[in-house]
């Protein structure tokens, strides 16, 4: 892909860091940002001195590939907002957590108006925000593109082309198996961390080492954001965390009877499985 | 502390990086080591050149300070076997993860012999051995002193001292205050990123994202090392894992109920407590 002009819309730690990206990738594109609040250009045109900024729908006209970084509870409005300023050739993505609500809804709307295809990358930090976003931020990182039946080759081809050029990772499935195994890998985790945070309490801090700070990082995550994620993919949650219950009972139950055989034989196949994790 | 000699038994991760810290810290000490294998005495000599380096427990002779590396289930032999070379003068301390059980085995066949306080350094990596071990693994790490009522003011400072030298941050409790704190901080999450582990799978890994790297990084960690540890505290586990699961009933009742009001005070909550913790 080689696009002539790209669109970014919400730019927060995710769209900022495409815009980033891409202006490293394509230094011949032109860069459009759209932020809804006009309060954040300024900090925006420092970080991106090339890009056109505005708060208009209309930096949308032209634009090859449209990247929409808004949580997905705000994707209707803004795909409704830019539907005049598309053409049929333009690619739209976006970049929520979960996909195949977002895909119900947001396929629909742009449907005759611009070719879509659903994005995931699974990039991110604790940290939120433009302020936090990075021109690497994408490098071997997974991102995740969820085709249908409704979408073409060309388009498929061009999402991928556009994420690798980002130095992403690029896989694609459907957006249902998308929510089954992001439910496990992502959102799981996202809640057993809080739990945990939750559990050790604050008294502990200051014992904390390296293990406690890695295993709880992503608890210190926006809320408002990660509970829209959360309940979102609530049905494939619900399932990782019935799983999730019959694995920690089974673990219980085995320090309830220092059953050390029963208990090392869990933490090898843990330790088994994770080490098969290719390194970053 | 200034010692004229330390000697570390049993080096693996923990021990060797405390020889290593240690011949920054103090250049004029004599560092000496002993491991029970002499097929590991040749990396030993690489990693450490300056060193005196054997497989006997009289390498204890003279030592001013003496570091038990082994994990807790072998220090009642260890100990037993250096005895002859101890003075009453010599600071004998350990690395083990869990104290209260450690301290009823060791603090009476040390007595009259050396003086005693139990060590745990809050550093490590999910890695092992000595290959692994590194000068700075106790920079900023909190070490925790767990004196008891037999421990002399002298004994409690000049391990503090000497932790101190190697870069840690050092506190200091009883030995069952530890172990209920370090159930939570830090045996609760190795625990609860096994069962993560283990839910997951292996199937949804290519997905995996920094969110699951970090969080389940410690569940690669040794599984007898780490059975040994869990065991070891099990009364104190047991009840941060009784916690745990209070809390996760909540959280999943919450997402049962799609009740983003309550899941987002959960996460805030969380988000709140882990923002707190200082940066390493």
């Amino acid at each position: 892909m080689n696009p002539a002009k790209i669109t970014i819309f919400a730019p927060g730690l995710i769209g900022g860091s495409v815009a980033l990206a891409a202006t490293q990738a394509f230094p011949k594109t032109k860069i459009s940002i759209c932020t809804r609040r006009p309060e954040s250009v300024p900090a925006i045109r420092t970080m991106l001195p090339q890009a056109e900024i505005g708060t208009s729908p209309s930096l949308a006209s032209h634009a090859d590939l449209v990247l929409l970084g808004s949580p997905p509870s705000a994707l209707p409005e803004l795909v409704r907002s830019i539907l005049p300023f598309l053409s049929p050739t333009t690619l739209v993505t976006d970049v929520s957590s979960f996909k195949e609500s977002v895909e119900k809804t947001i396929a629909p709307l742009l449907f005759g108006h611009a070719r879509w295809i659903g994005s995931h990358p699974m990039a991110g930090s604790e940290h939120s925000g433009i302020s936090a976003a990075r021109a690497d931020l994408f490098h071997q990182a997974p991102v995740i593109l969820t085709p249908t039946a409704a979408t073409s080759t060309d388009t498929l081809e061009q999402a991928t082309s556009f994420w690798q050029a980002l130095g992403a990772r690029v896989l694609s499935m459907t957006p249902q198996l998308h929510d089954a195994q992001i439910a496990r890998i992502s959102h799981l985790p996202h809640l057993i961390a809080t739990t945990l945070v939750l559990t050790a309490g604050s008294d502990s801090l200051p014992l904390a080492g390296s293990g406690y700070r890695d295993t709880t990082r992503i608890a210190s995550g926006p809320a408002p954001l990660w509970t829209e994620i959360l309940i979102g993919n609530q049905p494939e949650l619900l399932a990782s965390l019935k799983t999730f219950r019959t694995t920690f009972d089974q673990v219980t139950s085995a320090l309830e009877n220092k059953d050390a055989s029963t208990l090392s034989k869990l933490l090898d196949q843990a330790t088994h499985i994770r080490r098969t994790l290719p390194s970053p």
